[in-house]
């Protein structure tokens, strides 16, 4: 109990209810929410862009990271843990690579009371020091497909305004690096891990996301595709919300990996590459909280039923008994369960706290659920209240856990849909965006010059260009012209406002 | 299988078993074990002191994690994550309240390619910054006690040898830092994390340790008392295996964290913080393995039975058919089992393999078992070899595990009992440890000097004093004189040459 009220109070003396609207105050409102709830508070002065993550907003990262972790290992992935720090000089070999690889990091220059002979990287991400591992670790094609995942923070130097968990210095994520015999095996990797992306945005977060290829020129460096999850938040713009690289065999070239095929002849690998950051807890707390708080989907959130017992002094012990007795039968069913017992504060109080945290369900029993052998259940993102048996009361919570999901997914699902939206010309993307927010769909010649027209004046970009839709054009003529300079289309872009 | 290739194969052309001695060359035979079992490699080149944890030795440091974090939660821990960069004016104003301390640290001195206002420190341990948001989170009796945890790499920049997972200048480890009302319940605290690290060592690694007090001059800088367990090498030396600080009011006093109590008064908490490191790998592996390559205990090993089939061209499909059925009903009844049903390799290959890789218990089954409806089983560290009945083979199995794991701890403890001996004078100490290793018990009057004229010549410090001694001779009188200076002797000093 103690730590939970440690968690959620601001202090005494400050307003503990959220003030700012989600509507139209929504970057404001966001930062309310991390604080009041006590996801996160920001770090002190002289570290402007760090966060310090509370337990209530690290349980979110360790339901995450369990539920991605499981799928990984289901698929052949393993845990392993490089340095955190990457020589200079190892950067400097995959900018030769990789045009257009240029991390802003930060430096170790002193080790100690020491000057560094070459400085060391605070790593932004692990290709230049996990590949020639790899290269190492491989020889023959027996040891392909290789996988190695690690669960890490890293940190890039980019001195843009903080918002936890969707900008920050430093960031946890994880990154897998895979090595395989062909382009087939590689490229099935890469839609392997973009799935699990996917699955556990729409099945664990309940945010339905969109999925496709960067353009050509948005690429990861030295990646021949990368592919993505991409999320709508309610003020219109996008999330990356995680991306799947092949890297063909650019990076197998640069560092060597080779295999002894069945032929014996040596061969190139191919590889790839996958990241998933806490953005995704961004995207969460974003895409369903309201203005009175937190909202979660059950199966992310640590506590999934709050028990609150309504009792006067001469029904105090019965109460008490009966709301105990549920709160011990849900939690031998599985059920992540809190009985809110405190007698210092009231069922008011306590509503309104729950409420801010998060907590999926509420239970009220007082004297009348008692009596009539029933449980009065509350859904935290409607408020929608009935009353259910006491009798089978873990199977019924169930239910109704899965049904606060559902309700969370449709009104995400409902509000995507109403923000895809079809423009045939320039003028037409800018101004659906400009009013709406959203994506547009439109046809596009694949020429960066015609993204750069919209880039330039309202800061959207092509943040996707759907699978499906590439290759049913890919091959077949068609007579739609490019959105922006009327040459032939060869693909669907989706143009954007991102985070 | 290809992953576990590539694991355990040191690449083809080397030589793939354990060349050196576990008793004359135990530092090398270390390095080798660590290598060749795929635990670890060391870190490129201008990066001396880091190493790279390769998924066999990650897995390792996933199971201790698994284990102690659950224990952590039980008994109302909650984990957080807090920046890996600590400003330098932190560490100072904590050089200001702990006297000694002066951590190596590295320091990050430019972001992109802008030199930093302040220097950075990547943190060495986490006080000084965990510190302050604690004091901003404790605001009234009901908040305590409040307890966090991080999961997270330190670096501490010390120019010794490297020895994968005992010296490392980045490490994995845990750091709890937790406040408290009064001096007994932190007290209380520290004494459940101490426990829960012997268990730790104990009842999952099969490692028997000591526990007890620092010596005043060692301790944590800051600590009213530093409790440590002790687990002594085969090479006679001893880890530190973890420690647990009981703070008293010092860091509370630094950052203030005061409380309202009960009375409304504001009152200093007591503080403690408790952190265990992937050293207990190192501990782990030194302690069971042997000069076939490693040993693991089962509670802590990924695979805990690897079933080889072993067939001729004509008994091929029924020996297959027989070993999967085996495997399958020991993975339904969650062991963790695999079957080596490659055919490239012989089984004379496979048993040295994952003798090497240190797979608690084989299961051999060849056409004799297929007949006689049995399973030939062998176990790892001492090569018992005994035939079972292929009938309740999971209830079976769980015998032999549990069989193994006795063993290990049994010839663990043996060899600790024959290492603590006692002595009455400075020579005694000195020739006995100089001879034997292991720890020296002696009577000792607590003053620094004399662990130093031991120290000064043969490197062994005191490295513990039991809880228990101490209690008895408090208030006590007794005849012992210390066995340095022949002052009253206060306390029992166990004295041993440490990693």
């Amino acid at each position: 109990m103690s730590d939970d009220d440690a968690d959620s109070a601001a202090g005494e003396g400050q307003e503990l209810g959220i003030t700012k609207s989600k509507q139209y105050d929504t970057g404001e409102w966001y930062a309310e929410i991390v604080q009041k709830a006590g996801l996160a508070n920001y770090a002190p002065d002289g570290m402007s862009g760090f966060i310090v993550t509370r337990p209530r907003g690290y349980a979110l990262w360790e339901r995450l990271k369990g539920y991605l972790d499981a799928k990984f290992k289901d698929t052949g992935v393993r845990n392993a843990y490089f340095p955190m720090f990457i020589p200079e000089s190892y950067l400097e070999a995959e900018k030769d690579i990789v045009e257009g690889f240029d991390p802003e990091v930060a430096w170790v220059t002193h080790g100690g009371h020491e000057e560094l002979d070459e400085r060391l990287a605070v790593r932004p991400t692990s290709e230049s020091i996990i590949t020639p591992y790899i290269a190492q670790w491989v020889r023959s094609h027996r040891d392909l497909p290789l996988r190695v995942n690690q669960w890490c923070s890293v940190v890039r130097w980019e001195a843009t305004e903080t918002k936890p968990f969707f900008r920050t210095k430093e960031f946890l994520w994880q990154e897998g690096h895979t090595a395989h015999a062909d382009a087939d095996d590689a490229w099935a990797e890469t839609m392997t891990r973009l799935d699990q992306y996917e699955s556990a945005y729409e099945e664990f977060l309940a945010i339905p996301v969109l999925r496709g290829r960067k353009p050509e020129h948005d690429k990861f460096p030295g990646a021949d595709t990368t592919t993505t999850v991409e999320a709508l938040m309610p003020d219109g713009k996008t999330v990356q919300g995680g991306t799947s690289h092949y890297l063909g065999t650019s990076f197998a070239e640069a560092f060597d990996i080779t295999f002894s095929a069945d032929d014996e002849a040596d061969r190139l690998t191919h590889t790839t590459s996958w990241g998933i950051s806490w953005r995704a807890l961004g995207a969460l707390i974003m895409t369903h909280s309201d203005d009175q708080g937190l909202v979660l989907p059950p199966t992310v959130a640590p506590t999934q039923v709050v028990v609150v017992p309504i009792w006067q002094e001469d029904t105090k012990d019965e109460v008490l008994e009966y709301a105990e007795g549920v709160a011990d039968e849900l939690e031998d069913a599985g059920v992540r369960v809190e009985l809110d017992d405190r007698d210092t504060r009231n069922p008011g109080f306590k509503f309104n706290e729950h409420e801010l945290d998060g907590v999926p369900v509420r239970f009220e029993i007082g004297p009348y659920e008692v009596e009539d052998g029933e449980v009065t259940v509350v859904h935290r993102p409607d408020g929608a209240e009935s009353t259910v048996d006491r009798e089978g009361i873990a199977a019924t919570t169930r239910d109704h856990l899965d049904e606060v999901f559902a309700k969370l997914y449709a009104a995400a699902e409902e509000n995507l849909e109403g923000e895809v939206r079809e423009a045939d010309s320039r003028d037409e993307i800018l101004g659906t965006i400009g009013r709406h927010g959203g994506y547009v769909k439109a046809p596009w010649c694949g020429d960066e010059r015609c993204e750069a027209e919209v880039k330039d004046q309202i800061a959207a970009e092509i943040v996707m260009v759907p699978f499906e839709e590439e290759d049913e054009r890919r091959g077949t003529d068609h007579d739609d012209a490019c959105a922006v300079c009327a040459e032939p289309a060869t693909r669907t872009a989706y143009f954007a406002k991102s985070y």
